[in-house]
């Protein structure tokens, strides 16, 4: 053997433990933390797949969605969202894409690999489209699909759907949420948008740790990927093949469920838990909880001398909120320092935000009035340490 | 809100145990399930970064590679597979496929979607490939790239390796192997063999629940991925781009690093954890305690009347048995009374295999004499229960 043990050099295993409050993963629910050290069945099992069932009720639930094909993904939250493009989209399908953030950007990326002719509308970062523009780029663009990002996770931003999904309906397309920042925390009701396709991942308002993902497919959007079977062809990804996990996933007249990979079981067993714990809430709860979360903690960062990125509290997102900068503090060295001197993790801006915001989560288990507290008093003991004055103080 | 809460139709969370010697998940070690439930950094937090820094160290030590994009998978084993196949394959490549067991029908299967000219040879399920096979079709098709499964978990097989590199590298192809049930447990060495590029999944002998893979590419397998860019065009598949995730797990010159995706940080602990207790141990000592358990187990099933399919022992597994159903026994009742009587799992056979074999793993953790004792045992008492009775006895 060529390659020596470096088992001296690496030494054993010891993580340091971190207040979770960036723009995820938050911290999982310690019930959540249990489950997943519960030992594993195997992946064909009869009871791991009451299990899945269990899973797909309890999601459907969470979406607010009837949709039959409601299932967990085995990859973290950009794996069900890339599920959801490589079935939809055959190439040459224009795409909407309604890009107000670093995600949106994302998806363009994504579509274009998958050969769709993309068109995108523009909103500057941290602001929402309105039905106008949206309905505008229906007409011009008479798209197949259109995606749409509920909680911009790099702004903080919310679009507001009302009505949307009725516009999609009368152009004729197909309507892709990205849901990843809100689901279990943000008020979202799935089919009453008539949204077609939906994505989202486990490690933000679910409070379950990233590794597993959430896709939601309606009759129309499986109808639009069989468009690949019915043309003779397989869709360009095996792995994420949503007609192949169909068959181990969903039992049509009690055929057996038929192999397609290995499911991550551990992580089905967070997921199974994180969702328990929000049906022990109740759904309503939880979004109740993280709105008075959420405008504390905008009371409290406005009351030390902070501004908000987004001015209108209708359009801010209550699990994710962005937090200008202020002038003359180092953005990077402010997180820096309190990851080091409070044990705390906390975001900076993406792409065009980089430097100009602090993003901070608080979602699912951390959206609490003590980690409200917590952060905004870290915030103002990183800044204070670069000789920053709130104004009117 | 119109979908009701299902919480009390599914109740808390409360699943069985099992014993897993199918052929894959096994058990994971305890100690791994104790990694998994500890609180989880974030994925960009340098302490995570340098967790996975360790996990690379230790994945070139287990692999025995130098090379140094030797990474985790944010996905299960067919994940790291196709981010194999995606990065490397481009329209057009002639690629031959080895096909013995059901895994090089996928591989066949994969390679197509990416559009690859895909040339196959035939071993009868079992049986392995011999040199002359091999490089009778190097010499007639001329590949770009030769896929080769190492343990092939439909049937047992074990294909020797040696000098197979070398014919790879005369005829000018890339030599991709698939070492999922073999990795942590039969003798391997990656970079001795001339092995370009290489995936496994985590929940074989590597005794880590299945979640997380590994992924080896070398430089040359990275240059021909390369030809992506040099074409201006992208790897048609986002998830699995290696050339973002390179500038996410492997730094260069101090470069920041990049967000690609949400790493699946539980299962990254639990692959951590699941190496090191590898390193501990010694590979050298794993490799020969899988063989002791085979060998411990061939006497103890063929003692007890049951026939191994694969006759000649050096091309068997050590890690995964296949042993032939006995004439007029039901596998499918048999495999259910193992499970509800014994609450132990074990596997059917795939494909043209179906029926004909039980799959019988004893990996990592689970490769132990009470194991491969108590496994016999319970196939003698499901196949009596059958009214079987062994010849000569």
């Amino acid at each position: 053997m060529n390659i020596s043990n470096p088992i001296k050099e690496v030494g054993h295993f010891k993580p340091p433990t971190r207040i979770l409050c960036g723009p995820g993963p938050g911290n999982a629910h310690p019930r959540v933390h249990a489950a997943l050290s519960l030992p594993q069945l195997g992946h064909m099992d009869p009871d791991f797949l009451n299990i899945c069932e269990d899973v797909k009720k309890l999601m459907r639930y969470v979406w607010q969605t009837n949709s039959e094909f409601t299932i967990p993904v085995s990859g973290t939250g950009s794996a069900a969202w890339e599920a959801v493009i490589a079935n939809m989209t055959r190439p040459g399908d224009v795409f909407l894409c309604c890009v107000n953030g670093y995600f949106g950007e994302r998806q363009c990326d994504m579509a274009s690999r998958y050969k769709a002719d993309v068109k995108r509308i523009d909103a500057p970062w941290g602001e929402v489209f309105t039905h106008k523009q949206i309905e505008d780029a229906l007409t011009k663009y008479k798209p197949k699909m259109m995606w749409m990002c509920y909680a911009e996770t790099s702004t903080g931003a919310r679009q507001p759907l009302e009505g949307i999904g009725d516009l999609c309906v009368k152009h004729n397309t197909l309507f892709i949420l990205d849901t990843v920042t809100a689901i279990g925390g943000i008020e979202l009701e799935l089919d009453k948008l008539g949204v077609n396709a939906c994505y989202a991942g486990g490690q933000k308002c679910l409070s379950c740790p990233p590794g597993i993902s959430l896709l939601m497919m309606d009759d129309k959007a499986i109808e639009k990927s069989k468009d690949w079977s019915k043309n003779n062809e397989k869709v360009p990804n095996w792995y994420l093949d949503m007609s192949m996990i169909r068959n181990y996933l969903v039992q049509k007249d009690k055929a057996p469920r038929a192999y397609h990979h290995t499911a991550p079981i551990s992580m089905v067993y967070a997921l199974r838990e994180a969702l328990t714990i929000i049906a022990d809430e109740g759904l309503e709860n939880v979004w109740k909880r993280h709105t008075q979360t959420a405008e504390y903690f905008w009371g409290l960062i406005e009351e030390a001398g902070f501004e908000m990125l987004i001015p209108n509290k209708e359009n801010r997102l209550t699990s994710l909120h962005t937090i200008k900068v202020p002038e003359g503090v180092n953005a990077t060295e402010a997180i820096k320092y309190i990851r080091e001197k409070f044990n705390m993790e906390i975001g900076s801006g993406l792409g065009s935000l980089n430097g100009k915001v602090f993003r901070v989560g608080l979602m699912g288990y951390n959206s609490r009035a003590d980690m409200a507290l917590l952060v905004t008093a870290a915030l103002k003991a990183a800044c204070a340490e670069q000789n920053w004055k709130p104004k009117n103080k």
